[in-house]
């Protein structure tokens, strides 16, 4: 049962960012080649770098009636403001019986991928600092205990990226997030030690490492024929995917104060996935190269949170995935929120359960694991 | 509680074909072409149709100390004769106290893939027919009531593959094996009426279709990186892709009486599965083209069963999952095998779960699925 006055902390939002979150932040002779919505239409495009992006439609639904959600973008003046002026968010906040929460970049994607893949690295260094400095100047602005900064970093340049963690880690952010498959992206995988000075940051500082589903630009299609609902069926897969290889790998060997969050990935999984890992890891860590100074069950145990939007199965199966591994996500504006009712439904979900388990659920580890 | 008297059923073992499976029924002229077993330096290597097929160590290890698996191939003389030989796998399943064991292809891959693959499709054809009467006539000679006979088809030929499954069912095969993603393999996806015939031929022979992990030929290798266990970590994400592409696609509202059978899969990971394709499925049908008619939940329910070795956490879930879709495996000779401790480990297992449910999950649903 959900306490009354318990405090609900998202782990997992996504900031909208409004047209000028770059021009008002780049130099000058940059402003123009930096990130800028242009009006196609009604259609914000954003134009970087020489490229057109243009944003999906289910990214932006908050109290959109599912049987109307379009794939086609939507114009800024369609979506609730709540998407990207955050005095309206913490107006939404309130209503959803939200107290605090985590913004994911959108334009950037997850983890910052927009701009790993452009071009010019000088510009994009810029832009990265850019949104950082936009989420701890201007977007949390209006209440900082309940928005949370979490920063992205230039994933191709560990040194620059370790940088970025301690100056944003300095101004107050309190998560990092970065890609479940850095591998996928051409960079070095989570096995190799040339992550080692971004780890060693993130370990610094006390700053959880956010994995967020999709953040690998490589959503897993079985084929051509699939539909987007299988595509978003299987997303968090990819989450599984992050934990398999996170706990067989030497990651935590290396770097024993490293928090990593897994964001939108479920947590109905768990106990079969740390089951299976066991066994494999048992029969088989003879004849191949896999971290054997811990099990995954302990790398999780140590390592490792998990986040839920609703999931009564994960629920129902907590003692075996751990009370305190769990956070809470309201999703806001994608599709899978359930904005109004987000503490509404998290409540049902955890009718069942103990007060003093549900508080840690519904916000307690989150506060804990974030330093609110 | 498992009852000492209760049948157990494993629904996915192994058969490691000996060298004279192909030439003992392939017309003299083509006994050279056909996939014959030539000695190189102990290790027995398969050749077929011009190419070599080594075999891996791991998938002959019954009975093996884990510490000592090895990936190399093994020799006929070093594996226990109940991989290859019949009586003495009736042997070996008494020691490991199971009563009947549906036995899959090993040297065609679990969908009879080795054939699909090869450049002579009419040298095939024959290659499929003589895998078929190899089980049917030679392997369950020993005891029909222990050794269930599967078959595999021609893949790349619809009408011949309705024609070989009718051929088999009345021979008495009791299930069909083929690909949890053929278009993985450069067939049809499930999603297409290419593969009605197929479908209707089960259908009509009340033959369930078995869809084991890996038959599609592509495991989940997040990066280069990531050595075997991780691989084989990763093995039951192809079961949840299969299930998830299955309940969201048009196939069972075409084929009403089609029963689907995820060969290990695992069970853990349904839980959580379901209720998030039922959320994906509420949300977002609306905008793409998917099954509409019956929700995941009630496709899982009315059309899919599933298998385990080891997975207490499924268990532990087993009234979400259904007791009565949920059936054991023993996986001999393969390296998950726990022989000879199979029924020890189903009956740990099962130590809390009440005997009429121990007894349908040991064997009962096995029993009648596959109308033994």
């Amino acid at each position: 049962m959900l306490p009354d006055d318990a405090r609900v902390v998202s782990a997992d939002d996504h900031i909208i960012e409004h047209p000028r979150v770059w021009s008002d932040r780049l130099p000058a002779h940059l402003k123009e080649r930096g990130p800028r919505v242009v009006d196609e239409d009604g259609v914000p495009v954003w134009c970087y770098d020489g490229r057109r992006y243009q944003p999906l439609g289910l990214d932006a639904v908050a109290g959109d009636d599912p049987t109307e959600f379009k794939l086609t973008s939507k114009a800024f003046e369609d979506m609730r403001p709540g998407c990207y002026d955050p005095a309206a968010r913490l107006r939404d906040m309130d209503e959803d019986g939200i107290d605090a929460s985590l913004g994911f970049p959108q334009f950037p994607r997850f983890a910052g991928q927009t701009f790993l893949e452009a071009e010019d690295k000088s510009l994009a260094l810029l832009c990265v600092r850019a949104w950082n400095d936009f989420v701890l100047d201007e977007w949390t602005a209006p209440d900082r205990s309940r928005l949370i900064p979490l920063s992205i970093v230039p994933m191709w340049d560990v040194e620059s990226a370790a940088i970025e963690i301690r100056r944003t880690a300095a101004k107050g952010a309190r998560a990092v997030t970065f890609s479940e498959n850095p591998a996928a992206l051409n960079l070095p995988s989570f096995w190799s030690p040339a992550w080692d000075p971004f780890f060693s940051a993130l370990e610094e500082t006390e700053t959880p490492l956010c994995l967020h589903v999709g953040s690998s630009s490589r959503p897993i299609v079985p084929h051509p024929d699939a539909p987007l609902p299988v595509i978003i069926g299987l997303l968090g897969l990819l989450s599984m995917q992050a934990f398999t290889d996170l706990v067989m790998s030497p990651i935590f060997n290396r770097h024993p104060k490293l928090k990593v969050m897994l964001s939108e990935g479920g947590i109905g999984w768990i106990p079969y996935m740390v089951e299976r890992l066991e066994q494999v890891w048992e029969k088989q860590r003879h004849h191949s190269k896999v971290n054997v100074e811990k099990s995954p069950a302990e790398c999780f145990r140590d390592h490792i949170w998990v986040c839920f939007i609703r999931d009564e199965a994960g629920l129902e199966a907590r003692q075996r995935i751990g009370v305190d591994k769990i956070l809470f996500e309201a999703d806001y504006p994608h599709s899978d929120t359930m904005w109004p009712n987000s503490r509404k439904s998290l409540a049902h979900q955890l009718h069942d359960v103990p007060a003093d388990e549900a508080s840690l659920i519904a916000g307690g580890n989150a506060a804990r694991l974030l330093r609110l």
